[in-house]
């Protein structure tokens, strides 16, 4: 990894900066990082840099970047001491914008920053990271970790990443290409992922709650115990989770499904006509992404389900229905904009769910481009598609 | 920008976010942004990502990327009040590794993490990574500014980048081209550049001093009056500077230096052979790096100067010498290994001279490889080229 640093220098012991930990933390990550190796990764240049060859076949080849965070996630996973999965968040909020834009996701470079260099803690950050970058099939091909003493307490991090994507140019996708009639198809979040957790903070502080309780005991306080029992139904994998590790759930990565979807919504003689990854500013914020500027989603949310740990947050915060799609992202990550042809629809949806992904038709492109980019279906829509309704 | 925000969300105002804020910021900045333009970015594509396509003329073409911090600069930055040079120092650190690799740097995106978002600061901040992306020729394509209220303290920044670059695969340098008895030209520091800034504060708190103390007045108590007068002529531009002005000077951006010292090499009918960004670890630490692991690096240190800001540091930490090259960058932030051709040496440094940047012949390539990489001569070095000794 660059940066990860040349030879121990005796003078900076006394500086607070620990060279030889840093050392440690890079032998500890070397095995994660060569898990995620793809073929064009052509070594690290002595260091300086990571290197892709561009694949040949491209005719006009075009590099899509993107750097994001993690934001205030990181306090959660501090809060619990768990370095291990907030790595595959910030994996996730980097290449799902990059496959947005029809581009491959093939590298990514991260940076950690933190207060004192703990080599485990450290590894086990970029980890997770690793673990992110298989899930999204990208190669680790850089990095770089900096201790901060004096700046950042001990046990504190930050995490930042940049996603390298390769796209065709004609293959560019910025929702020009969605038209009045098309299907929206939704594929559900993991949970809150990366964005909302200054407001979740401030809830679990307002409402004094500790991330030790068993989610299924706050679910039944905020919402009862019937939905309790449904809920868990819908979520087994939360039954002995406590708030905290729900919270924590790592944001799932559509990379793969988003490719899968492309491919063969082309093999049925269509394409995908816009992707838009639902982050901070839930539906209304992200929808419009989809479809350009002239056109507007309509959504119907009888058709998905909400993560049970956002209606739990929304009915703590007093915020339901159209307010809660838009404070966190709406129980959807991903929307795919494929043309209205039920082939098409059938396929992507397989596709999609073959990739591990749980996708559904949710809503349509609209002529009437609202205010705020989404409109929700008075009565339940229905669609001239495979997909029941 | 990517990640610089989609539209306001009530909710966020009472978590300590300011979507508001965000949006101001991101005003400030369009413009800086913008002057970093290249002709072959696509756009933002609807906020996902930047795009650059990869210009017509390559065989194989090569993505080389890296990533890396300030460090802890930031910490003079802040203590100054100054936001607008340290991204400068950003792309410098990550632009001129992408550059050691025989790529050509084109892209990049910045992270910007504060405690408090400040319009006019993070607007600084920004401005300051456009002016260091005009300076290396690299457009400027997202980035992403996260405000982590609670994590950290109002008025405290860190700051990180990723640069994008292209090459052609055979032209890629790894210091295997290198060969015992070519040349190593060494382009000047402009002060300490982006390393060792944590013994930098160990010895202000040490030494008790204070930013504000005239530079010129320091240089005199560490080094004495004649040494000062000496100083100064040589680097009239710190006469009036504070030593935190000299302490917080950008770090010297070598990309266009390195890519027409390339030029005229090739021109000249040869290469170069070797490249050495100069950071953490100094000379011996990086030396090595221009010539692979069979070779060292002979340096004859009465051959350049050595910045006075370096001299006060060594004198006040009790370090001198071969010790002091290592734990700053030693006077020579890049080092590049030509063959031993005196039309190639001249016009190399006819060519670095013109792009802004002065360089000097300061050493050979060694058949000996030395357990850190680098000896220094005990006479002065001859050369068989045009630079005189």
């Amino acid at each position: 990894m660059s940066g990860k640093g040349p030879a121990a220098r005796p003078a900076y012991a006394r500086a607070g900066v620990d060279v030889e930990a840093g050392e440690r933390a890079v032998e500890l990550m070397r095995s994660a990082i060569s898990s995620t190796r793809r073929p064009e990764v052509l070594g690290d240049l002595g260091g300086y840099g990571g290197a892709i060859a561009i694949p040949p076949g491209y005719r006009e080849p075009v590099i899509v970047s993107s750097t994001d965070g993690v934001g205030t996630k990181t306090a959660i996973a501090q809060a619990l001491g768990r370095w291990d999965t907030i790595g595959i968040d910030l994996v996730a909020m980097c290449a799902d914008d990059v496959v947005c834009t029809g581009a491959e996701p093939v590298a990514f470079l991260d940076y950690v920053a933190v207060g004192r260099l703990e080599p485990e803690a450290v590894a086990a950050l970029v980890g997770g990271v690793a673990e992110g970058c298989r899930q999204a099939g990208c190669a680790l091909i850089g990095g770089e970790t900096a201790e901060h003493p004096g700046l950042m307490e001990t046990g504190t991090f930050d995490l930042a990443g940049t996603c390298i994507g390769l796209a065709e140019r004609d293959d560019l996708l910025d929702g020009s290409a969605a038209r009045a009639g098309d299907i929206v198809i939704g594929l559900a979040s993991s949970g809150l992922h990366s964005n909302g957790y200054s407001l979740v903070r401030g809830l679990l502080a307002e409402w004094e709650l500790p991330l030790e309780r068993p989610f299924s005991e706050q679910l039944e306080r905020t919402l009862g115990e019937d939905i309790r029992i449904a809920t868990l139904a819908a979520e087994p994998e939360h039954g002995l989770a406590t708030l905290g590790e729900v919270l924590l759930t790592p944001t799932r990565i559509y990379t793969r499904a988003v490719l899968a979807a492309r491919r063969v919504a082309r093999a049925a003689g269509g394409d995908l006509h816009g992707v838009a990854h639902v982050t901070g500013g839930g539906l209304p914020g992200n929808a419009p992404r989809a479809v350009g500027p002239e056109l507007g989603v309509r959504l119907d949310p009888s058709r998905w389900r909400m993560p049970a740990i956002i209606e739990v947050l929304g009915a703590l915060g007093g915020v339901a229905g159209p307010e809660l799609r838009a404070t966190f992202n709406g129980g959807l990550g991903m929307l795919l904009v494929v043309p209205p042809d039920a082939a098409t629809v059938a396929a992507v949806l397989e596709a999609v769910d073959a990739a591990g992904t749980p996708g559904a038709v949710v809503g349509e492109v609209d002529e009437t481009a609202s205010l705020d980019g989404v409109r929700y279906a008075e009565a339940p829509l229905r669609f001239a598609d495979a997909s029941g309704g």
